[in-house]
């Protein structure tokens, strides 16, 4: 049986501001990881935004960062040791497992956000410190990493579940990352272009890297934007060309 | 058997900043309340006192408070809805659980700091959402509450396992509310004051206002404070002069 | 001469998020009340819009808060010393003092945001820590006030400049003060009616509040907000009508 | 007539959080670098500083810092574009110039902070926003570097006032930076040594490198640290000694 994940940030907002359209984006995704306070996100939008999950009978996820509301968790933040980042990361998972408990529902999985995420893929120390914070705190839940990365190795050398996620809008550099957004044609604007790559990832099995290399991958799961105003018709689309050859799209 | 429970304050540092002697409050008391973030400590501080307490066999509790690190929590703040408070209530709780968890430890109880505690003391729909979040978390966690008010009205409304403190320097009016600070003698300094007038509470069940009142209570817990320097001596001399007379200390 | 000033908020975005439409009021408005960083606001933000503001020769003013962006600056927030407030105050007039100088711009005046300014114009003591970190600062900038209220005593005992503003949406008691929102009809939404009341209010100088009282005032400026969609529509007709009927719009 | 000036950082503490002895180091010092509210110190505490360092006739500047209270500025913090940096840092040198007038005192200088300043000695472009921040806010401002590096070129281009400060108490490499703090000796404990050390590069104009390298340095002041128990102690015998050797230790 062919199936794949959708996932998406979500919850996004803090206090009086909005971002992103999370009612339009929770109609399509199978996953929401859902901003923990640090870097976006606030008390009162993390349970809306499990509740509104739970409604709509989407999986939710954990979206920890770096403490950084005016970058967006998108700021390198170096300094810390790793223990204190496994502390403040699981911190946010518990933070984010009330709020779940609050809507009547339950987070089983964390992705990291923004320069944590990024930072965690090159360095085996702080992909680690990622891994334990996470299962630290619950033994059952799922990393969500990228396949082929520091990440990965953590979640494989502690045993713990884990699943693979590539992205909808970005094309790969053949060491597994996602290529620069400072390099021309990095990030895929064009929702057909991508929706058929991501068809051929899923058929295939395989990464096309930009060099023409190709990558084995298992793809568990893939994710959408929320926070550009194509982001919804992109997934959108990537999920209808998905089930009308034969995939399903649901949660892992 | 003559039973009682010692709690402080604990972990509220932040950062760089140290506050409090912990390390000679833990081998004092039976129950630390450990701030969780908002208006004091930080996921490792959490961690690392979780750690402390564990080693020393003292109980943990969450502190929640209001997000005002400026104003160490002490400052009231209006204007969110019961909803709001609900959920940064169990937003930390959360994030105490899961720094508890990583410490190998676990919390058994929560008990509101400052402002949030006083204002929740006079209002019963505060006390209300305060009740309904440690609830909505977790229903075994005990609620610490003081006798005679609204917090212990929502406990029992909620049928919430519920324990009640008073405060081992400070003086009650008729309400069962402390005398405020701002009163001549409403803070007792000597630790031998202190020491007999908790005996007496102890051992009556009562508690003598300061118009010569006696309100009935039973009394689970006293609170003893830890960040000013005469602190440790207090907690130290009450503690010896319960046992001197027969009491046992331990966590309830 | 007829003349009259238009004031509104701006910059009240924070890091990656926005919030009002800056641009399309910088066309309207003849004064800008920029946040400072502390409800809402950044440097960058704070810079941004002094620079644009500049660009459409729109006068400036420091618009300073709670620091609470979490509640963007309408929650009140009691404990602080007098001294404590005045400071705080201070900082952010001398944080957009930088931020307009960096623009080119400069700042003729301040005017206190949400529920600072809702506490101010009831106690006189707040409203003398506002008044004097105004004047600590630079005694030639000008404190925007509501007439009748405790901001004009304060001003006035300090001999200090200041202006008075009505609000072009709301509702007066014969306080001076405008009506709670929760009652209905406080807030006027249809933007002939409020420019009508308006030209009615600067004809006569007079503010009939709703029990029919007539109140005399002298208006120099009016406040028309810029956080709702609607916001821009009703700014735009009180200019037109206010235009139409002889008035010059121009800052103070 | 042999002149040096000693500065030291002052008012970091936050809220209810004290750091260090600026009382003690307010009779030693004779320029006092004053945290603006982002990686420590707080309006209050801005305020009574100043007031204090004018009190002693102690010379003030403002010690601007990246937004990282949790890091006490001490983390590298990566993403934000040079113009963003530039008005961060001119947000706090305003909002340090209003707290300094409140307080009848007047800052004339700049000096950057922790992590902000180690970048600012390595990038040129960094060193540049920080030199702008503090021209774009005050031309008569003095920029304090240290001498050699990025920061010193970047205020000669500007034509900018600035002054050569070197460390108390750590060596130095070839490079003119300071040897990293992970390296055995790169930080001198021992006042005596200090002493001597800083008494010979005043008389030499030379700063010998751990390599023996001799830099020539004209150096206007000299920075002791106030964040540790033993700083004090230290700041103390290095004034002794100076004075002892002829030198008038006075602010520049």
């Amino acid at each position: 049986m062919k199936c794949v994940d959708l996932n998406s940030d979500m919850g996004e907002g803090f206090g009086a501001y909005k971002i992103g359209d999370d009612a339009a984006m929770l109609d399509i995704v199978t996953s929401a990881n859902i901003a923990c306070g640090y870097h976006a996100g606030d008390p009162d939008i993390m349970v809306q935004t499990a509740l509104k999950a739970r409604e709509k009978t989407v999986q939710i996820g954990a979206h920890p960062g770096f403490q950084d509301l005016i970058g967006f968790g998108r700021r390198v933040i170096r300094g810390d040791s790793y223990a204190t980042i496994e502390r403040m990361i699981a911190y946010q998972i518990g933070a984010m497992q009330a709020c779940a408990t609050l809507a009547g529902h339950k987070i089983t999985y964390v992705k990291a956000h923004g320069a944590l995420s990024n930072m965690a893929q090159e360095d085996d120390d702080l992909a680690m410190a990622l891994a334990k914070a996470i299962q630290g705190v619950d033994k059952t839940l799922i990393n969500m990493v990228m396949p082929g990365l520091a990440v990965e190795r953590a979640a494989q050398k502690l045993n713990q579940p884990y699943v693979l996620e590539v992205f909808a809008d970005r094309t790969y550099a053949d060491s597994f990352n996602v290529t620069s957004r400072k390099i021309a044609g990095a990030v895929i604007h064009d929702a057909e272009i991508a929706a058929a790559r991501l068809l051929e990832m899923l058929e295939t099995s395989t990464l096309t890297t930009t060099s023409g290399k190709q990558l084995k991958v298992k793809i568990d799961t893939i994710c959408v934007h929320s926070d550009e105003p194509s982001a919804v018709l992109l997934a959108r689309r990537v999920k209808e060309v998905l089930k009308l050859n034969g995939w399903t799209v649901k949660a892992f």
